[in-house]
C-alpha cells in the first residue's frame, strides 16, 4: 500500500536543472549563491539555475515584544544584481511544482536549510549537495570553497550518494475510532491521502500528508496543562501518554529534539521509529524504538478525567496546525529518502560518528588530572 | 532585605473567619461545601464562613476545537440554595483583600485547589485543612467525612501544623544588565517590588511579585524554536540554557513539573531551590539544587546567533505573561510558607514518603517471578 | 564472512528428541518435568526425552557470609523416581554435543532458564516451548497446564515460530592494535575463532566465541575504581568510556540490564546493537544504537593517566572471565537466532508490547484524581 | 546524641605542626613536598613538618593480569634526601593518633589525595590547604608556586576557611530488626559505636564508624546478579532497592560517583543527604534528597524470592568490607566537616559553580552555527 521508495535517477550528463536553497537573512549565503550561479553559468551554460526566493517572514504575533536593538543589515546589492542575471527566481510553491524536474539541490546553510529542502520535496528528492558557511550540518557538508570540484564531479557522475530515511505523517480529521488493526488503519490512511501527496505544510481542513526528516511533535498548547495522548501501534493501544508532548522521530531526528528530551542516539542506518516523550507525568516512561514497518497513531485522549484539548502538531520544527480529539496523526516509514552527496572517503557511518563526537560532544570526559598523566606511576609508592 | 517569614498566629479561640475553597466543576465539592457550611453554622455560629466564587472560565482561544460531546452537568440546586443561606460569597479579589483576617482555609479538592489557595495568599497564609473527595493531594488530606472532628480540634487548638516553604518570584521589566552581585540584585528587586506585594497574577506592565508553591516556569512559545535563557545565581552567570524551558522549583514542586522533566525528588524539609531544564539542547545539562539563600535570575538571552524572543512565564501552572529580553525573572527563598493541618500521628516526612511511594509509584519493581518465591531454593540443585 | 543464520528445520513428524530444561531449586519445575515426561512417554512413545541435570552449585566464595536461616527443602522423591524412569539424564556438556539432534526444547522456569537454554546452543537452536510456573518470562510463556495441547500441536507442525536475534561475542587474547578497518577486524576474529565454535562458557586462554541473548557486559572489578574502555566500531575509535562498565545488548536485552542502566526500549524486530554505559564519568554519555551489521570492539585502555586494569566480562548474566588491556572483546550481529513457539493469536510485537506494559510497568501514570473523573466538569464553574 | 560538629580552633600563631600528604607515585608531588618542607624549615623553623608515608601498595589480586609495559619511574633521589632532613616521616596509623595535634594539612595532589586526607581524620579535621600539580581538585586548589604566600597568610591567621560537610557511616553486625523508630536506631547505633570512633577503614568484626566525604556505596559483588537492599529512613521502610547498588552521598559527593549514576548536582551548602541508585531494576527509581537530619539504614534483604547475598561496602572509593543480611549500614549527618583554605575572593559557591562549569562541563552546548552569528539577520529575507 505504501509504495517502495524511489531511488533518484543516477546523476550524470542529465544535470540540466539545479536548485539553490539558502539560509535567509545571512549575507554570506547570498554571496555564495551569487558566486556559484556565476560559475555555473560560465562552466555549465546548459544548466538552468533556480534560486528559491525566501518566503516573506511572518510579523511577530501581537503581544510578542521584539528586540528593538536588532539592526537590519543592508542587503548585498552586488550579489543580488548578479543573481538576477544568472538565476531564475522561484517561489517555494513553484519549486514544489517543478520538483520532479530538478536534478540537484545545493543547500547553502545549516540544519534549518536542510530541513527546508526536505519540506520542499514531498515526493522523490534529488541529490543534495550541502555546503557549510561556518554552519555545522547534520548532513556532512562541504566547505563552500570546494564547490567547483564537487559540482564538476556531480556533472561527471563521479559522486557517492548516501541516503537518509524519512517518515510519512498524515494528519487526518475525524478519524474513526473503529480502526484497530494495522490493515484497517493503513487502508483508511491511504484512502484519505489520495491527492494529498505533496501538499504544502499548511493548516488545512483536508487531509495532510507530509514527509518527515527529523520528527513529528505533538505538544500541549502554551497554557501549561499537560496533554493526554493515546498512542497506538498498528492499531493496538500502546500507551496513554500524559505529558507535555510526544516526539516520533527518524534516526536522523534522534540527534535533534528527541535528544534534548532524553532520547538515545540512533545511527541513521538503523531502520527504526523512535518514540520519545517530553516531560511525561510518569516516572517510568522511557524512550522506545519500533521497527520501521510500524504504523504509529497519535490522538488526543477523548475520555477520562482530563478535559480533551486541542494539541499543536509540528513537523521538523514547523508548526503545522492543531489536532482536536477526533483527529489523528498517523506516522509510518517508507517515505522518499533524502539522497546527499558525501565525501568519497567518508562512509555515512563515519560521518555520523564524527558528528556525535565533535558536534554533540557525546561522552565528553571531565577535565581529568590531565597534565599528570605521563608522570604518574600508580604502581610505585614514591 | 527579604523579611523573615511570618509564622501564622496560633489557632485557638480566635477562629472567627473560615474560607472554603473548592475545585470548580465538581458537584461533590459543592455538596461537601454545603454540608460543611451548614455544620459550621450550627456548631460554631460565631464563625463567618466565606465561600470563594470560582472565576468565570475563559472561553477557549479562537481556533481551538473543543470536545463537542462533553456534556454539561446540571448544578446541584439544593447545595447552592443551602450555601446561599450559610456562607458569604466572595470573589478571588475580595479574598485577597481580606487575607489577613482569615483564620483557617478549607480546601475541597486536589493539587490544583491547593495551588489556587496558595495563589490567593500573597502574604502570610492561614492554616489549611485539606480534604480529599476521591482526589489525591500533595498535602496529605483528610477524608471528607472526618471534617467535624478535624474542625473541632482546630477550634480547640489541638492540631498539628506543618509547613511548606514557598519561593518568591519577581518579574521585572527593563532590568539593568549592570546588576552582577547578589547585593545589587536584591536591592534592585526590593526597590521595584514596593507596593507590588500581593499583586494578582495578571500580565502586568508594573513589577510583579508572586509566591511560588511548586515552580516558576520560563518556556518557549508554541512555535517550536528553542529558548535561550541566561541563568544567574547571586548576580553571577551560572549558565546559558538553550532549551524548551527552565523550571525553578521548590522541594514541594520537585514532585510536580520538575519530576516530569527528569528532576530528583527533594524532601520538603530540605532548604533548597531546584533548577531543572526542559529539553535542553545539550547532552550535559543535569538538574541542580542550590541553597535556599540563593537569588536566581532568568533572562532571555539578548545577544548571540539566536534572535532574542519573548518567553512565556508561568507560576504554579498558571501562565502569567511573557518576558522580553530586557525583562528579568528573579526568584529567591524566604516566601511566606503554607501551614497545613496534618494528622497527629504522621510527621511531614512520613506523609511525603507515603506520597512518593503510593502516589508517584516511586521505584516500583518489575513483576517478578512472584509466585515462585516461597518454593525456590537456589542453594539446592533439585 | 559471518555465515547467514540457519533457520531450524521445520517441526513436524520429525520430533524425535525433546530436551527438558528446568529452573534448578524449584520443586514445581521438578514436578512439572515429571508430569510432562510421563505424558510424553505415554502419548509419544517414540520420542526420546532428555532432562538436563543442573550443574552442581558453586560453594559461596570464601568470606561471603550466607543466610543461615535459609532452609533446604526436601527434594520431591516421587517426581525424581518418575523422571528416572521416563527420561535420559544428560549433563550440560552432553547437551552441547547432542545439540544438532535435539528437535524441541521445553523450558520450565523464567528468564534465567531461557538464558541458560540459549547458552546451551552455540549453533542453531531448536524451537523453544517456554512454560511459566508462576514465573514471568521475556519470551511469552504458556501456562504449564496447557502443555498437552501445545506439544500435540508441535507434533502436528501446527505451531507458529517467532525469532529472537542473538549477537556473537569473541574474547580474543593479545588482539593486535593494528586492526583499524572493519575488514581486518572481521578477518582476524574469524581466523581466531576457528574451531572455537560452540565453546562452553568457561574462562579460557583460547579464543572464546559465545552467542549472546541479552548482553555482553564489561565491568570494573569490585574495587570501585572506574574502568577505561576503548570502544571501536568497525575498527574506528568511537569513544573512550570511563565508566563502571559498558553493555552491548541485543534488542531482547534492552529490557534487561541495559534498561536498568538507563537504556531505551528496543523492539525485538529492530535490527540493532545497543550500547549503554554503566555509571559513565561524563555528563554527556547517552545510550546509542548501531546497525546490526556493525562490529563493536571493546578493549581496556592501555595508555593515559589511568593505570590499565583487567576487567570482568559477563555474557547474559554469567561471569565468563577477565580481559587484560591486550585482549579484546569483539561483538557482532548475525548469530543463530532463538526460535520460540508463540501463541497463534499473538504476534511477536503484541507479546512485547504486553511485556513492557504489564511486566515492566512502562509509563505507569501516577495515581490520579481517579474517582472524580465522571463527576468533574471543567467547563462549568459550578 | 550525635554531637554537634567541632569547628577547628582558629589558625594563627598556633601553627606548630603541619602534615604534608601527597599523591603517591607522582614525582612532582615528591618534588613539591621537598620544596615546601625546605621552605618551612627555613621560614618557620618552630613548626614540625610531618610527611605521611604512602602505604605499601597491595599486590594485584591473583588472576588479575597487569600491564607488563608499565614502567617504574626512578624515584627522585634528591627530593627524598632533602625530605629525610626536613620532615618527620609518619605512617597513616601515626597520623591518626596525632590527629588532634595537627594544625594544618597540606594536600599535594587531586581528589584522591583529598579523600585520603578526609579518611585520616575521623574526628575534627584541621584546615586543609590544597595544591594542584596539574591536577584538578573538587576543593578549589592553589597553584603550587603560590605556596609561600598561602602558608604565610595561614601563619598570620589571614585566611578564609570554608567547610565541606561529612556524613557518618556505621557498619553494624547483627543489627536487630526491631529498630523501627528514629530514636531506637540512633540509640542502638550510638551504643555500638562506643570506642569505634576513629577506627581505621578495615574489614572488621567490631562495629565500624567512618566519616564520609563523598559517599557510602553498597554494591553487588562481581557476579552480575542484582542486590536487593532494604532502605530505611529514620527506622521506617523507604523502599526496597533491587539494583546493582545504592549510593548515599554528601553534596560534595554529588559530583562524584552519584553523578555518574544519574544523580543531580547538589551545591555543598545545601544540607541534604542524596540517595542515588545504580542500575535499579525498575523504571521508576529516581534519585532523592533527604534532610541532613535523617538517619538512613541499608540492609541486604533477607526474605523474598532473591537469595540473600553479601554486599560490598565502600566509603569514598575504598572497599571497606562486606555486609551480610543481618548486618546494617547506618548513615547520618553531623560528621566533623572538612575546613579548607579558600581564595579570599572566591566564595564557596563561586568555586563550586566554576567547578561544575569548567571541570564537569555542565550544560555544554552543542557546536552551534557559530561563525554565522554576527552576520545572520533572521528578521530580513535577504
Ligand atoms: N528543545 C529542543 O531541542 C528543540 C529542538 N528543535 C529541533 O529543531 C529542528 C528544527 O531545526 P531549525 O529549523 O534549525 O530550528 P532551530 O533554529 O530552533 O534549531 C534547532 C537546533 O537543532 C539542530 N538540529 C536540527 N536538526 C538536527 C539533527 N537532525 N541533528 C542534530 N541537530 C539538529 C539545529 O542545528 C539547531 O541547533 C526540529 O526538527 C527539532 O528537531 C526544535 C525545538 C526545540
Ligand atoms: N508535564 C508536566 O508534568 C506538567 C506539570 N504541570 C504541573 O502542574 C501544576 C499545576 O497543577 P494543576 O493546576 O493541578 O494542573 P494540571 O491539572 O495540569 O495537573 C498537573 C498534575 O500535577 C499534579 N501536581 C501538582 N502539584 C503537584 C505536586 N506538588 N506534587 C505532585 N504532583 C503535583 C497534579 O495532581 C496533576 O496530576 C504545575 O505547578 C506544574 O507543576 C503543569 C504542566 C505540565
Ligand atoms: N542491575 C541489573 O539490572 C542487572 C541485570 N542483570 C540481568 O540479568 C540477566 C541474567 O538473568 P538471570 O540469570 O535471571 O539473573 P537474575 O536472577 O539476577 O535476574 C535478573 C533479572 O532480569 C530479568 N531479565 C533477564 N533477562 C531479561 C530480559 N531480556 N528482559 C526483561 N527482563 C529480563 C530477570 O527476570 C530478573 O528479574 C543478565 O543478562 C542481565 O541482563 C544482571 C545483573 C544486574
Ligand atoms: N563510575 C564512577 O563514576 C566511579 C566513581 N568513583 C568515585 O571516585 C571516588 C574516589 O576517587 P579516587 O580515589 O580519586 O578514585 P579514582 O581514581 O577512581 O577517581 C574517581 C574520579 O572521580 C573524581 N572525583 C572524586 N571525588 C570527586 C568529587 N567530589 N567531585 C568531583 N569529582 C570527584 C576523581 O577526580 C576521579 O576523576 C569515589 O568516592 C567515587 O565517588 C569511584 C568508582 C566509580
Amino acid at each position: 500500500m505504501f509504495p517502495p521508495r524511489t531511488i533518484f535517477p543516477a546523476l550524470g550528463g542529465a544535470l540540466r536543472r539545479i536548485l539553490l536553497v539558502r539560509k535567509p537573512g545571512d549575507p554570506r549565503t547570498l554571496r555564495a549563491a551569487a558566486d556559484m550561479a556565476t560559475w555555473l553559468r560560465r562552466e555549465h551554460p546548459d544548466t538552468q539555475v533556480l534560486l528559491e526566493l525566501p518566503a516573506t517572514r511572518m510579523p511577530p504575533p501581537p503581544g510578542v515584544r521584539t528586540d528593538a536593538d536588532h539592526a537590519e543589515p543592508r542587503p548585498d546589492g552586488d550579489a543580488m544584481r548578479s543573481l538576477a542575471q544568472t538565476c531564475d527566481m522561484v517561489s517555494s510553491a513553484e519549486v514544489r511544482e517543478l520538483a520532479k524536474d530538478i536534478h540537484l539541490v545545493v543547500a547553502l546553510g545549516g540544519d534549518g536549510t536542510l530541513l527546508h529542502v526536505s519540506s520542499l520535496f514531498q515526493g522523490p528528492v534529488p541529490p543534495v549537495a550541502s555546503f557549510s558557511l561556518g554552519t555545522l550540518n547534520f548532513l556532512p557538508p562541504f566547505r563552500i570553497d570546494e564547490f567547483p570540484g564537487v559540482l564538476n564531479r556531480a556533472y561527471d557522475g563521479a559522486i557517492r550518494v548516501s541516503y537518509r530515511d524519512r517518515l510519512v505523517c498524515h494528519v487526518v480529521r475525524d478519524s474513526p475510532a473503529s480502526l484497530t488493526s494495522a490493515a484497517t488503519v493503513r487502508e483508511f490512511v491511504a484512502s484519505r491521502s489520495k491527492g494529498g501527496d505533496g501538499e504544502p505544510p499548511v493548516t488545512a481542513a483536508q487531509p495532510l500528508k507530509l514527509h518527515v526528516m527529523n520528527e513529528v511533535l505533538v505538544h500541549r498548547t502554551p497554557v501549561p496543562a499537560m496533554a493526554s495522548i493515546d498512542c497506538r501501534v498498528d492499531g493496538q493501544l500502546l500507551t496513554q501518554a500524559i505529558a507535555d508532548g510526544l516526539i516520533i522521530a527518524t534516526p536522523t531526528g534522534s540527534t535533534a529534539y528527541s535528544l534534548s528530551a532524553g532520547g538515545p542516539l540512533v545511527h541513521p542506518e538503523v531502520p527504526g521509529i523512535l518514540l520519545t516523550p517530553i516531560c511525561p507525568r510518569s516516572l517510568s516512561f522511557r524512550p522506545a524504538l519500533f521497527p520501521q514497518s510500524s504504523l504509529i497513531s497519535l490522538q488526543a485522549t477523548s475520555t477520562g478525567p482530563r478535559a480533551p484539548v486541542s494539541l499543536d502538531v509540528s513537523v521538523d520544527g514547523e508548526l503545522i496546525g492543531q489536532v482536536a480529539p477526533n483527529d489523528a496523526v498517523h506516522i509510518h516509514g517508507g517515505g522518499e529518502p533524502v539522497p546527499y552527496i558525501s565525501h568519497v572517503e567518508g562512509a555515512g557511518g563515519a560521518d555520523w560518528v564524527a558528528n556525535i563526537n565533535e558536534r554533540l560532544r557525546w561522552n565528553q570526559s571531565f577535565m581529568e588530572h590531565g597534565a599528570t598523566s605521563g608522570a604518574t606511576d600508580p604502581s610505585s609508592s614514591w
